[in-house]
């Protein structure tokens, strides 16, 4: 789904914030200059991006070097240095705006997934991101949730078939739909579909669907669709989803629970980068 | 700054979803069905991306239509539609997500913007962005920015002189910093120089600085600073600033408030298409 | 899975062949001579590429005109006009290469994959291709056995699961194979895996393979694995597969049989463009 | 007339099987396990597509070792192991597909070139390509013919002049066609025109055509134009060229064969990667 | 031997000066605002750049319409209007600079390859330019040097045979070096060698070379070549070519001339955009 | 501004000049020479160029050593090797032209701009170059203009505000242009604008600019000028800016002399590759 490798679109990003040099830097800072830094969060968080980050570097200049003290993953605390890194300064101050800009977005969406896979521990849900992410870097926001302890949903319209409401309409109905998709569709992928009510459930259940996704189910109906699907299915929750939520719609037995928020809202991370 | 054309990396972007196909709409919807929908927000806004909406669809299927009814910078109230759309019903399903993406993530920033220079009218001070933006929108963060009623900062490191901490302390002190910009940088540009208390704001002062950054200054420090400048400069705020403390630090006289939340933590509008 | 848009990949293409410029058309045709050329099959055939062969004389030249008359997956008899062009003859000319390059070899995918869909009719078996394409033509290649009625293994290594001997051998045997596929992998995949032998397919029954590929099987195991799964799960045969051996795979009751050679080995069909 | 590195081609190439990932490897296989493989042929071929190859396996992982026992060109026995690799095991699955299919496909083409050209030894006729190739990877193709024995005919439109039976008609004639060529044309360029019977090959040797193709002309006809042109210009036979008729075509004494099926309808040789 | 669409090229070009915006124009005009210009020349000049300069508007605002009163290669007299242009006064500002940079420099090499045709008129004598041009323009430098009355030597190292003094000394003298380059190169290339004196023009001549370059030859030597040649084959003469000398070479009889300063040196031609 | 990074545009100019390959030294020269050569100009001159230099061989062949002897900036006597180069001796030919091209270019503006820089050494004008650079080389050219002792003007339409006649007469006059540009434009950027009398300097200077160009005034209107302004804005000289005219230009007392002719027509330096 990807189109050009990461690595060209992160060299474009660099580009993207240097233009034709860094004008400060160069007037004010020697070539010769050499320096060290640290990288540190002023929250804790779970970090995410290091491979942008070091590439951020690289591509500026081959010979900074960037040690990681952290991998993706991890819990970071506050004001605790994730990342050193020593070359020319110049190196440094140029490459910092567009590598924190990586970190400190895709550390947000880690730590926002942390927190709600925690909030859902023990129970036999798992969390899954949606396609509302950022254009161009869906690839990493989605290592992103991963690094979170989330799950990921299919990649684009490619990799998965998804039933909307649209489609049933298209199609005339559920079955049809599901019949549609079943009959063209690759055999590799399973068919999942999308239904608004109990109504609409049981047709998908009768019909055969590999997976249903219960859209802006309140909680009694999530728990009705459990009981309701027997099993016979996976079933997935889906809209009204976040960290006061999750919990009790984890409860209700879904065995995968989607939100875009991962993605689309979560906070940057507040991170920084120190001279030393 | 940039570095391709913004119309080069929507289609990317139209790819990075597509990938091989629409599995699910070439399944279950005709070739030959038409649609009609509109696009609608779940909460008032303001609006933004229009530009990367329509181009979004021209990608897809240049023969779908979209009608926008509302511009860029308009504030559209809820559940009043914004686009109407017509053509393929499969072009406007396989568009749909990526489109969104573009106005949900932009229209938040306006946004946000939007309700920041609100809460500042009637002091003389402009809200600006900064360089924390997504890496490769850039430019369209920043027209976000304008459309909710910001400035813009500068666009990356090459159209401005921006002398902050490391670049005082690899010179050797504000006033040698101040003196090497002065004398390498392009006449075309200004010098903007970040301080951290009123101290180096004399020297800056002294120096001759045409801009100074006041870095985390606190109310008092602002109000300090805007008498000692006695106009002598154009002084800019920075650090701290959010919806609940921008109209305090408008009233100190500050000519600049610099805010990167706008661009880094604004969230998502919830946007949605609706066929018809 | 794609990466670039197939126009640019077409355009690219045109590049390829024309070079500086088509020095021969230039030196002996003027640039204000009109023509008109028919494009037919030597033999019969079953087209594909039409997208392409348009696309090669738009990029050429947009004010060619290229009337289709027969659509992709149509039985196009010998001698018979498939395309009329009409426009300047220097673009005839230089665009003809090229665009007869791309019909050739994909009309010959889809001539083959039709031999073999016929061969099979009546069975239940379906018709797939495999990952065995020309690099960077794999959209266009499987769309040629589409249009030769076969039906599409996976696109690439990400939109479906396949595991393979070395898979089975890194991960200890067949059941933890499946196992750490069905927890790693997507939920809305299938978990296909291939086996060797009626004993491995047992294991993989037993471990709740979805699809299961018999790769290399004889008549006589083909049998005896769709009788020892009793429909559990599709069987896929593969290895062996040609126009003198489909028809008896079909018989044994698989569900899915796929073919490398329909894709990297199917003979050009001899088109040409003559001038009328 | 390359119009892209090839390097950059073999990169999107590796994206394009390779997609958002190997989701089949990355849950199977460990990230550390290292492996061994060899690569072999199952028939006897001559090898062509090294670069490629070991292209394919950088581009997805430099750590990988790729040590080539052959060289292209050479004549590698059935199940005689061409190369063996060692690296990341995911590495290895990963590449697997994309470099196979590379060398499958030029392997096929050099094998075949080989065939013909042993065909024949001793005449002295050089047997030639054609334009016929997969478009963006002309280069590659016309190589494997090089390293099949065979010589390579224009690898564009713009390094080479043919004036074609179109061209003669739109130039009124072969003196006419012959004369603008000359003078438009580059002074490093021969001028080459093809010629349907033996009254054109004599208007185009009266004409003072540098090189003649004859096409299609049946082997006395081809007898008669050696003859006839009495060594005053190249004669090159086209048409009609199989490894079932080259070698009489040769011995009619033509300079140059030129045939289209090596690259357009070669069959590929069944390689396969196996782990050790 | 061009590798990407000129057009790309231009839209590059466009981007390099237009970075994230005209920020003067903006800030300066309406959006609103129309305006006529017209471009001309503050001396007489051949004309030669118009796609370009054309296409440079085109991708600023297709709105804009751009009118030719003078075709590449005419002779334009001083300040005679040779575009007319009108649309958005923004887009005829934006697009001034870039679309003038084109012209002014191809049409300086028009106008200097003009100069250089005319002084050689009535000798028998074709004026060549060279490889030392411009990178990625040279398609348009060389269709320059066409609009000025010149003939193009090779487009690049791909598309004609040359060897110079370092290969002739690598491959141990001039007539193995010949052997060389006739039994390996393309049959549809002539073969041209540089020589350095009348020792190794007459090497040359006997071992068949096709066409031969006399280096730095003075005009005594010229003529002595010519004679010694005897018409055996086309002749090129290079280096100390310049206005003052050109004449007196091409009487010598020489059939070539090649120059590089026509691409390396041409003064730019002063052409300006006015508003009216 | 950029747009690109410069390595890939020089990748792209490597192949501009190679094609599908150096058809000459490939048949003359063995895969295996190796070769020494050495780089020197037949006139003294300033260097300009080495990192683009360096590039092309590093694309044509990694293992080529380039040792430079002088670094850009210095001058470089005739005659004198600049570089030393050394590894295949294919790989030496083929980079040559394209390599040479880089330098001679770029040393022929360098040396232009040393000439002038010296001419007005001990006045305290500074001398500074344009916009109209060749397109897609302007980074290399700003870089020249450098390395020859010259200052940059803004790289692009916004990298600084630049109010010409034109944009005056839409605004309706010199104040309201000067107002809308302060107003709308990043407060990073000083405000320059054109003018062409001493009537339009003192509007100029009343509004309030804080650049002043002065376009085609004579000597005595810039010692005008600058008595007029009394230091209250830079000013810079524009128009007719030549070796012959910048010094008594500079003696005028203006701050800034801008002279497009340093990157649109200097002349190229003579420089070549010689084998050792």
């Amino acid at each position: 789904m990807s189109f050009l490798p990461v690595d060209i679109l992160i060299q474009l990003a660099v580009q993207e914030d240097l233009g034709h040099g860094d004008v400060t830097t160069e007037a004010v800072v020697s070539a010769e200059s050499l320096g060290k830094a640290v990288v540190l969060g002023r929250e804790p968080f779970v970090l995410s991006g290091t491979v942008a980050f070091r590439r951020v570097f690289e591509t500026v200049d081959p010979s900074v070097e960037v040690k990681a003290r952290y991998r993706d993953g991890d819990e970071v605390p506050r004001d605790e240095p994730v990342f050193e890194i020593q070359g020319r300064l110049r190196s440094l101050l140029t490459g910092e705006r567009t590598a924190l800009n990586f970190i400190q977005r895709l550390s947000g969406i880690a730590t926002l997934t942390r927190r709600m896979t925690r909030a859902i521990e023990g129970t036999g849900s798992r969390l899954l991101d949606t396609r509302k992410t950022t254009p161009l870097w869906r690839a990493l926001e989605k290592a992103a949730v991963r690094h979170g302890g989330g799950g990921n949903h299919r990649f684009g319209l490619s990799d998965g078939i998804l039933i909307k409401d649209n489609h049933i309409q298209a199609a005339g109905g559920i079955r049809p739909a599901l019949e549609l998709a079943r009959s063209a569709a690759a055999h590799t992928l399973r068919v999942e579909i999308e239904v608004e009510d109990l109504h609409q459930l049981g047709e998908a259940l009768d019909a055969g669907a590999d997976i249903i996704m219960l859209d802006n189910f309140s909680i009694e109906m999530l728990k009705a669709a459990v009981e309701r699907s027997g099993g016979r299915c996976l079933l997935e929750a889906s809209g009204g989803v976040d960290a006061s939520t999750v919990r009790q719609i984890a409860e209700t037995g879904v065995h995968l629970i989607s939100c875009g928020a991962l993605t689309h809202s979560a906070r940057s991370i507040d991170i920084s980068m120190e001279l030393c």
